[in-house]
């Protein structure tokens, strides 16, 4: 309540009159308080006065003092309410008193609380995250502390209703609550702007129950592992802000790499937010309105997909009325390379999270990112993989999956060669659920196999039946696994089969094996596998066949993938020297010690090849170092 | 009925008392029957019973022995119905008697009838062959003999109803047949699954039906040809399964090569099954959803096709319950180069068909169909072409497009060009219906050129109008037919023209003409004709040009074309060859006698090249070969 | 009113009785009036007549002149209305009349007054301009002087109503109007194909009414500029044909050239024509069903881009009734390299309209085009932009765009080098809303770096954001165009600095400077800038560095990229005479004097090329002409 001048006198000891808002109803009127009334009628015996729209009754002449007209002031008690209802009040003679507005106590219903509602009027107070203006109705999805519902009004023909009320505006609705295509919705009369006090205290209060809610579950980790306990603060931190996100009704795109380990790594996040989506709100379809999840094709976020993103998530707004989404990156995202995506985003109003193992170059990006998690940010390495980290992550988001979520990092790690310690404890779970190590690398294997083909397409179905998180029939995952990666593995023998007759090998001056392959020439092109998992497959067969130090490298027109055991190649320097010099030979590329790609200009590869095989020449020796263990 | 034991003495002369269903009519209660009834109600004059839900009465005092409570149960029989509907019972004092259980009888309303319905509670009896969750109910897509209905029932905001109700269960639905969004839908109050032994009889029913309304329409054939009487009951059974498979609610989808043979083969059978599944359903959206054609770029089934097509198929059944798909190949499907793809999609339950004419491996594909018919399975070949069979299969499933399709199979030769003796049987029958030899021969030219500018659409209305089958417009269809026809034409000849000087040419030692042109190099690239139909063109130049025996060899960076009139190549021994001869040249690839294509390693094409024009001057010379007169 | 026969006497002074039609109303009977009835009941005291479905009355039997039986008829008049609607008609004796019939005068509610009728029952009269067929209802749009509406008649079961109406006949729709989805939507009873008479005044009042609101806004030029005003009236005659397709209920869709000037042309006329259906269009869903827009990625209307939009458009007018669209190209379509396209297009009902600023050749496209507005037409050339004078285009279809465009002539200019006097002007327009040139210059350079990473998409609000038309955020705009213009620039610069070294240079026999780069080898490929934009890139460079004359050839393996600045390459007779002279070198290609492309057979390059480079020898030094000041 707030102070109010007119016929206030300061003096504290003025008795209060209360001056109700016009929604106030009887319920709010006490025995023993003075009210301000206005004359509403004059009649023989008296003088019917109202105290708001709700409360009205009859001032007797005998307890009224002097005369009034229609419009008149007067100050009043209680004296009695009927049992038919009716209610009569005593006129109060006063001079000075001190005016006191009353607030109506809205009887707010909770957005979870509406089923029960249905078919009477309720009010709602929260905040507006969607205006969907359709052919009719305008829609705002409303949420306050308990969820999100959609809430029409009528103005007219396709027009925008409340034009001056915005997605984050604070609001009171009243209307009723109706089944619409079976989902609550509430049909609203009215929606009003609080004014900064009430939005103040409603924000505050939604705060606090988002602080609450978005609150990771604290789930004990699947195996104990010193190293990854690092990384958890960091990934309870993305937990929270997924969570937040989704209930402050914002969108969220998943950008993924690829492969085994970045399918391991963005199937059990894509079902963990589903279903806590499908718990916040009303509306059955949200889920799909509000989550996607793509493929990248690029170890990178390119450009291209950069703007085609920005573009769907703009025509989101403009035809459903939808905030921007966050993005959230899973086993890449972490290098310079994604920075021209990341400044094209960030003209709008759109978070970016990375989840990654892959070597960060934090300067470029962390600048542009909310959340950055990497093992490399705290002295580990790609032995953390994002599968590894995202399995955690979804059960901070939904801990009832960890049943289905045991062998997946154990896939995550095969997969990317993982030669961490804690291999052997997530083998061990993997087993308890009845997988063992080779069926494991079969799911990699499948998962591999299976991202070649379904390209730019999420596959969804079909990746949770060989991943088995989501899959509901466990035999077909099995069959189908044996069937992709026994497909993968011959697929790979036809490939060495035609490459490994034109490998060509030299012996380096610092005792290296060096073999080459021209991916374009001698081996299949636009098949399974390509250029890169060729050149891993060579790689790994002349390591066999020759033990360490080996390097390997895959060349095509205007690239080559690089690979090494036993040999210290820092790549990104061979890089920045090689671009120095060899003037138009317009050299890039990236990796790390043993693993990298390079690219140039198609008329220098010659030029480009000879340097850069000097170069490795002169590489150190350290048969610690294995690409043949590691992620590519 | 079945026997029910508390009260039976098993003696068979033990009167019998009836136990009526809850669901019982007064029509179920005979004048002379006793029954067992259950005390509701007791009054001054008597005792109230049920029979059932439906059949309640007063036994009066008079004809009442003895003192009863609630709940308790007596035997009686019918003492009077009166006009006003009241029924009046006796108890009859019996001890020993046997009890028998009535089931209701449902007076069950077929799916043709409920249009007549409308607006009153019906009973329908079937199985399930869709479920839908939408956002409000859930709809059953029930069939029984007569169609398929849309059943909805609303539990809650986007809740499954029914969750023990799966796709194929057997059912009966109480509800009341409306009119939603126009077509009859019911909204149901109850959905029960129904006993084994209803179950049973239901199916028995629907298989009966089904197997009566799948039966192909007994269609005369077109014109007498023997050779192709020997494919007939295979038609017949691929035309029964697809009937079969709309009657029973299941999606299909269509693969089918992209040029003329295969347009004419898929563009009659589209508008036989869309027009069926009309005649099937009340949801006149069904045909949308139910039924896709897309054409294969690929001389087969992709991987990427497939997974494609799987993850489409996986969403559906997702998103609107449907029942798998399934698969029909057209004019292409019977070779090795299909399994991969086939094999994915046997771990899902998709039955897939083949109507192929292309030279057929049947150990390798057919554990993986359903059904295949080609004609080299019957000593035929090729000559019998892919259109030629479909437009008997779209005759047997909707006999009424016999006048859209008179000039189809002559198209289709034509554009294979099909040495077949009954082609002039066709001719003769297109030029019936106003088509001449060289008008038949354009619609084939447009077919090809409009194929190669649609890539991967299906091409729907303008391949349509240029079949001039399901046209609206038959003017446009000749003038379309002229203009791209001409295009193709001009198109073809500006690729001779660049082409041909560059040919190169050898006489080998058996003394064919040897041609040789290089389409990466010496052809206009990424345009029509491209290099398949390049080769051929140059080809058949030569043939004309020299005259037999003509071998042409059309190569590129990594595959070539060939193409033979009077040598007998038998390709696929010579690929085997070439690939266990030449180390590291990954040869593959296909084909037949006189037409073939070969894939291989780009860095061996000179010494795969050199091998196979060895092998061809080898080859056995042999004037009644031709590919100038056969299908690519 | 027609004359009728049958008691005709032909003699003029016979009296003339009135024939109602069954739709008249009491309101149309005058006291002075003879009218035919007929016997609908014989009562003690009279009969009752009809004198149509609505009017009806007593002739009671002392005014009744005779026996009468049910269906009989007589002429009466009108003798009394009594005040509780009773009416009495009197017998008139009377033998030789003219019969004329009177025609139900509709109180005719205009589209635009529907919503003050909801829920009354109305008659509209207009034209048929879309029949869609729901699941449900048929919907006819029907289109009168003020709007266009869709009235919904229910046959049953997503069953056509009327077939016997097709799109264009005009009808009277009686109903009621509904808030539907919120849109006004008519829920008709009935619908009536107008008779010849009705329909021809019915369509008079329509084209005076389209004739009228097509007439495009009379804006004043925004400069003055002698050269643009010849241009003008073609301008003002697309801007009422667009108007007028609209009115008339037809789809637009434009395809528009990927760069800066193509994107300042595409989007002030997209706002302009959804802002005007918005207006006409009772369903606000209106603009997206029948405005399209896309970038073509050749420089020219491709045969796969026409085949695909045909077959959305077929497909478009099988699914929703709609009409065929009308095609608008804007920033390309002047060359005879389009007519492959509108030739297809042409056996459709598709007009063609061309706004396009490059080399016409009006003999091989003008046949095939509704509109072709091109400054070379009047002898004005490149420097008049598609931009400025879609600009203008805009304003005349909504003049309330003025204040969003006054930058984007200035933009279009510079993005197309265009070194028009005018400019100047435009430059000072563009400084008056806060633009400086360098800032223009941004924003052009950001538009090319949109488009190329946009590939086959609008990219609607990315563009919309840095062009700043219909941009919501100034600021935003702003910083994207820093950003995007950076980003160009740094990647061109890239770019440069890989090709740069490769760029071979001699000296030509007329003096000019001859660089040539090998764009597939010796630049970064599928990236920005591409091969067309790299050459100008290397160009300007070197005009810069060298001063005139200069020419470049970028080429690839088939195809090469010609600019000049100095000489006068007559670039079609180039391509004519290189055709002509190297047998199996397939040259085709087009340009002007300063800008060209060429392409050919991948293996004749170094032919093609060869003799190119001798025909530029000789060919005219003249200083004035520059590709460097001159779009690409």
């Amino acid at each position: 309540m707030t102070d109010d001048e007119p016929t206030s006198t300061g003096d504290m000891e003025s008795p209060v009159v209360y001056d109700l808002d016009p929604e106030c109803t009887l319920d709010e009127v006490t025995e023993d308080g003075l009210y301000l009334a206005t004359v509403n009628g004059v009649v023989e015996y008296g003088v019917f006065v109202d105290l708001s729209e709700f409360v009205s009754g009859l001032v007797h002449e005998s307890k009224l003092d002097g005369e009034y007209e229609i419009g008149d002031q007067l100050v009043v008690d209680l004296e009695d309410v009927r049992e038919n209802g009716d209610v009569s009040f005593r006129s109060v003679d006063i001079e000075n008193y001190e005016l006191e507005s009353v607030a109506h106590e809205y009887d707010i219903t909770p957005v979870d609380k509406l089923e029960d509602a249905v078919g009477s009027t309720v009010y709602l107070a929260g905040q507006v995250v969607q205006i969907k203006q359709t052919g009719g109705p305008t829609l705002f999805h409303v949420r306050d502390e308990s969820g999100i519902v959609p809430c029409a009004i009528f103005e007219s023909a396709g027009v925008r209703a409340y034009p001056e009320i915005s997605v984050e505006d604070y609001v009171r609705v009243s209307g009723t609550p109706e089944h619409r295509e079976g989902a609550i919705q509430i049909e609203a009369d009215s929606l009003t702007a609080l004014d900064d006090e009430e939005a103040t205290e409603i924000e505050a209060r939604l705060d606090a129950a988002v602080e609450e809610r978005a609150a990771p579950a604290d789930v004990d980790p699947l195996i104990e592992w010193e190293a990854f306990e690092k990384l958890r603060p960091d990934i309870e931190s993305v937990a929270k802000l997924l969570r937040r996100t989704v209930l402050e009704g914002r969108p969220i795109r998943i950008r993924h790499h690829a492969d085994g380990d970045g399918m391991c790594a963005s199937i059990p996040v894509e079902l963990a937010l589903e279903r806590f989506i499908e718990g916040v709100h009303e509306d059955p379809e949200a889920k799909r309105h509000l989550f996607k999840r793509l493929p990248s094709k690029a170890p990178f976020y390119e450009m291209e997909d950069a703007t085609r993103d920005l573009n769907f998530a703009l025509e989101d707004r403009e035809r459903h009325g939808q905030k921007l989404p966050l993005l959230l990156m899973l086993d890449n995202g972490s290098t310079e390379e994604d920075t021209p995506a990341y400044e094209t985003l960030r003209h709008y109003d759109i978070p970016i999270v990375v989840l990654d193992h892959h070597h960060p170059d934090p300067e470029a990006v962390e600048p542009l990112l909310t959340e950055h998690v990497n093992p490399y940010l705290y002295d580990e390495d790609y032995r953390i993989t994002t599968g590894m980290m995202c399995v955690e992550l979804a059960r901070m988001i939904d801990p009832e999956m960890t049943d289905e979520l045991r062998h997946v990092p154990a896939v995550a790690g095969i997969s990317d060669r993982s030669a961490a310690d804690a291999m052997d404890d997530y083998l061990e779970l993997a087993s308890e659920v009845g997988y063992d190590p080779d069926e494991l690398e079969d799911v990699g294997e499948a998962l591999d196999y299976a991202a070649h083909w379904l390209r730019y397409d999420s596959g969804r179905h079909l990746v949770n039946d060989a991943l088995n998180v989501g899959c509901e029939d466990e035999e077909r995952h099995h069959e189908l696994v044996d069937f992709l990666a026994e497909k993968s593995r011959n697929e790979i023998d036809d490939q060495l089969e035609a490459a490994l007759p034109h490998v060509e090998h030299e012996r380096l001056d610092n005792g290296a094996h060096l073999y080459r392959v021209d991916v374009e020439n001698d081996t299949h092109r636009f098949t399974y596998p390509a250029p890169g998992k060729t050149t891993g497959a060579i790689h790994d067969h002349k390591v066999e066949e020759t033990g360490d130090p080996v390097i390997t490298i895959g060349y095509g027109p205007d690239f080559s993938v690089l690979r090494s055991d036993g040999v210290r190649l820092d790549i990104p320097r061979m890089v920045t020297e090689l671009d120095e010099e060899i003037v138009g030979g317009g050299v890039s590329g990236g990796g790390h010690l043993v693993v990298g790609s390079i690219k140039f200009v198609k008329g220098r590869r010659e030029e480009v090849l000879d340097a850069l095989v000097e170069k490795m020449a002169e590489a150190e020796i350290d048969e610690a170092l294995s690409s043949t263990k590691s992620s590519v």
